[in-house]
């Protein structure tokens, strides 16, 4: 019986155009991993149910694709389970394996089961696929693809140093111009919230201090007041609404704001350091920002806290980020507390602003380089080993399959985007020669083997 | 609550330098996919389950991984199937998506649902994960890699052609030598059941054929005679019992024995037709040859059928095959019958042999080119600009985080395999030097940035 051809909902096939686009992103971003020392692993497509649920809190593991149990899955079942007829409860028992999250619980649970096969510091970068059961709309799916680099088992502020260069090495080699490297560091606002006296209410401050651009200055301050923030604490940390100037004048005013606060000094410092190693070590295209109104992952995230604001002429918002956290291994048991850093790219989003800003390569839209037209048997075989031989020297060649006529194999290469075509039938054939066509110009030259393989292999 | 760090049976996670052997092998597939023209696709990781349902046979639905509908999956369930207590019954409708179980149904799928944007022959590849529920066993996973070509559209044999060049360049350039390429035709199959005058028992003839290597002979005949097949019939066939010789010499005795069969003499005019084309375009290094007792996939197969074989001194049987199929996307409603013709390589057992025969290349064990040793602040800041000058020249180079002990990270070093390590403390800064150790010779030598670049950059 013939089935509707379709895909899930939230998922995408990717064209040939396509695909090699989203390489062209994924080897600029895989080639500096490695240039900074990061190592490559691969986790499987899913883990066990316990690895995944309780680590995203109570949104996330429902967001969690749950894969059921093979054969007979209901044979085994308590039957109390069964009758009480509860989604929740059956799932448990009917589903053992659930889909990647995220690749940074797979991290630690590799670091976990591996640890001592690594050498740490463990630098490990990781491109892989990750589901999430979320409503898909514009620029969120179910299945996207995540490139995320973190180092494990130093708390070395050279890593956000590094961080830093990594991500202005990957923009700039892509050609993007205007983006933004965010920075806060969780002890800023952890600082900023003892200034004012209320440490307790950590959490309500960063959260509403988070929506500044998106609420302004007074829907920010209405929210705290809301949350019992006294008037007095907002007059105190008055400031931070106007915070101006770049990095260096930002952390000056901070310092001054946090003198009173031990862990807003350590803050502090932690700037400092990177300001001045960046002093030193300019960045090439990218601009560094401080934004104490950054609180993302503030849940894990005990210093540093990365955002990565695409060109503004772009509405994009986040195209990457990341942040330090002091013992994501915890989790799965392991007892020494292991400090980690890291960051992830935002893969599709990055497509989008190269797209919409025209800065893919031509050259990618063009994948086979020369098409042999097909005139018969005899000539198809004097075609293939020109062909061969420019495959060998890594030339992209094809030769048509059937000797359609003319105008139909010209149509092809047209259509494919083929920049060169070979014609050559028994007249090319007894002088062992092959005319060469220019697409674009029309131009056409003869060529004997060794000029066409010169000319085609640059 | 701490998790036991642990995945699923049947799943692998990848180390750095087993993802690097993989990626090894996969860039040599992918290269000459490219050079032969073939385009890259990427399909979804899991489909809806009527795309993959029905589509593998009754033994083929059982192994394919469901996934549970997300929420409250159970509310809108029809109660009688709930009573019902029948696992089957239920997953068809607390389940909705199933993950890939191969690459060619989905391939199928994403011809039908995109060809007004295909311009066909279309030649695509696609290198994914799929995922089985079969048991696991040495060298058989439930996620593994699946590294297909195909081309649809044309039933030019020139395919079969290009696809034995193909599989010889990958073989070539991976150093991989003693590979046979085994080839058979459906027609030959439906030929020698003509002769026999056994047409109805093709399947039974051919499963049987099949076993010769395992059980011989005498247990083939015996297998044909238990089926129904008769003595006198097996007599006829009794040459494809003792074939030898080369491809050639193979076709010319099959030719005659098939002389009274339409269909098996088409069978033997593509066989010639291949055969004379690879006499002027001669294989690398791998051996062509013509195996009347290969079967695989004749469910599907209408014309020819590839299995590559190991070199013998390796006991792993198949590493890689294919065949010509005619109507794939009638599956899914389209009405023009599509020709068409594929092969696939089978990485982790390519990856096994390539171990066992120690053909990785020594360089994929090393990552990291060179190491700066860590003295302080003010040197790590002034190994870090020679750092940051070797990575834009794409030199893989790392600053150890910490000012720990030489030791420690001298053997950091060690243990990852770097072969070189940079020592520059407060006498190196003051010359703008700094001192490069090669850590398998031990020698030292002082360097200027320049020569520093210069010397890592080959």
């Amino acid at each position: 019986m013939a089935s509707k051809a379709s895909i899930p909902k939230g998922t995408r096939d990717f064209s040939p155009l396509e695909v090699s686009r989203r390489h062209y992103i994924i080897s600029a971003i895989e080639k500096h991993f490695k240039t900074f020392g990061f190592q490559p692993i691969e986790t499987p497509t899913f883990e066990n149910s316990e690895t995944l649920m309780g680590k995203y809190g109570d949104e996330g593991d429902r967001l969690i694709f749950k894969i059921l149990n093979s054969g007979d899955f209901l044979r085994k079942l308590n039957s109390d389970v069964y009758s009480s007829q509860d989604s929740l409860k059956l799932s448990t028992q009917i589903s053992e394996k659930a889909l990647k999250y995220d690749l940074t619980v797979p991290f630690a649970r590799y670091v976990v089961q591996h640890q001592n096969e690594i050498d740490f510091p463990f630098k490990r970068y990781q491109i892989q696929s990750v589901f999430r059961a979320d409503r898909p709309q514009k620029g969120r799916f179910r299945e996207f693809l995540q490139c995320d680099a973190d180092v494990i088992g130093s708390d070395s502020l050279w890593q956000e140093v590094e961080f830093i260069q990594l991500y202005d090495a990957v923009f700039s080699s892509l050609g993007l111009e205007g983006v933004t490297i965010k920075m806060n560091n969780r002890k800023i606002l952890s600082g900023l919230a003892e200034v004012i006296e209320e440490s307790d209410k950590l959490v309500d401050f960063t959260v509403a201090l988070d929506k500044l651009d998106k609420i302004g200055e007074e829907g920010v301050k209405k929210e705290m007041l809301d949350k019992g923030i006294s008037e007095n604490a907002l007059k105190n940390i008055q400031p931070i609404f106007s915070l101006e100037g770049d990095f260096s004048t930002r952390i000056k005013l901070l310092k001054s704001l946090l003198s009173n606060s031990e862990v807003g000094q350590k803050g502090i410092q932690e700037l400092e350091f990177i300001e001045k190693a960046l002093q030193s070590l300019p960045l090439k295209m990218a601009k560094l920002d401080l934004d104490v109104t950054l609180a993302r992952g503030l849940n894990y995230y005990t210093g540093a806290i990365f955002e990565i604001s695409a060109p503004e002429k772009v509405k994009m918002g986040s195209i990457g980020g990341g942040g330090r956290y002091d013992d994501l291994t915890g989790i799965f048991g392991l007892k020494n507390k292991m400090s980690g850093v890291g960051v992830s790219f935002g893969l599709d989003r990055i497509y989008l602003v190269l797209e919409e800003l025209d800065l893919f390569p031509k050259a990618i839209e063009e994948s086979t380089k020369v098409l042999f037209i097909n005139f018969g048997e005899e000539e198809a075989l004097y075609a293939l080993k020109a062909v061969n031989a420019l495959r060998t020297s890594s030339v992209a060649a094809e030769l048509y399959p059937d000797a359609a006529k003319m105008k139909k194999q010209m149509t092809y290469a047209d259509k494919r985007n083929i920049p060169y075509v070979v014609l050559a039938g028994s007249t090319e054939m007894e002088s062992e020669v092959y005319n060469f066509k220019d697409m674009n110009s029309g131009e056409q030259e003869s060529f004997n083997l060794e000029e066409l393989i010169n000319k085609l292999s640059n």
